[in-house]
């Protein structure tokens, strides 16, 4: 008879994705799977207030554009790179949620035999697929030469592969990247 | 007879370390040699202002301690991570530069198989030196059990590895690794 453990379907309680990202990095690095991390914003500062003896201050900063993807790190000697993406369109992720340098950055580390990959959540379903830089290109590459611009939840299910949420680790996306790369 | 290139010494021209080291990672990107970057500033922000249509201004936010190290990457399948320090001491490298985090994220790094170093640079003599997390951790546990807080340029010479300064690569860290590593 199945356990009844096997019936617990876990959910988002409302957390962003990247919020159960970094659960899911803790655990890694708490168990010592992985060590994995979220680049911080990059921000340009302009103006700092150093009035306070304590605590400087930044008054005047911007948002830039990242150059590269969220999060880097190793596990077990391999180089591992991703993106993570939300998307409130029910049926496909539009492509624009990229920009072309975070694609040209996916390329360069696949050139030097890293692994890299995006992580893509669907926040009407809590859907969450994950789809090997490989693939993203193909459909990236498919849309500067004219064609669709997003990829439907069907190419996910078939290209990519489906990531049921969980306590902890809350997105074992490692065990995916793990079984492909036999590591 | 020695050819006149070889006298030309190039100097620091009053970049920093982190440019130096900036530009060596542009170098090694435009030549596909490996794809290392820095990391932001990690900055919490606290409030935002969108008032202007256009752009959202950063009006409040503080700089929070680095969990991590300031760069890390990949270079022919291999995962690199390394912190860059400063220091006007003439003679010898404080420890107290480091937080606890820097090195047990190095730790952890080194435990999954990854290549974790620090690049110091004397800033009064324009010296720099590549002492590998290993060499790094003895000095920082010997201090954490009542040693002496600092590691003295003889003493990384001796363990380290000397960069001298060039053209392009500015800072050639990478040929120490991949003779290190043998990659
Ligand atoms: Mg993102
Ligand atoms: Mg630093």
């Amino acid at each position: 008879a199945d356990s009844p453990n096997k019936e617990i379907i876990y959910s988002n309680r409302g957390m962003t994705l990247e919020e159960d990202l970094n659960e899911t990095n803790q655990y890694y690095l708490a168990n010592g799977l992985a060590v994995i991390h979220k680049k911080p914003t990059p921000v340009q500062i302009v103006h700092v207030d150093y009035a306070k003896r304590s605590t400087a201050v930044i008054k005047e900063a911007y948002f830039r554009q990242a150059s590269t993807t969220d999060y880097n790190g190793i596990s077990n000697g391999r180089y591992i790179d991703f993106e993570a993406k939300e998307t409130k369109n029910p049926t496909s992720f539009p492509l624009k949620n990229f920009h072309v340098h975070q694609i040209e950055h996916m390329k360069n580390v696949i050139n030097q035999n890293g692994i890299a990959f995006v992580i893509i959540r669907f926040s009407t379903s809590e859907e969450i697929f994950l789809l090997e830089g490989e693939y993203l290109f193909r459909y990236w590459d498919c849309m500067e030469n004219g064609g669709r611009k997003s990829i439907t939840k069907e190419e996910l299910a078939t290209y990519g592969h489906s990531i049921e949420i969980g306590w902890a680790p809350r997105i074992d996306y490692l065990k995916v990247i793990r079984n492909l790369y036999s590591f």
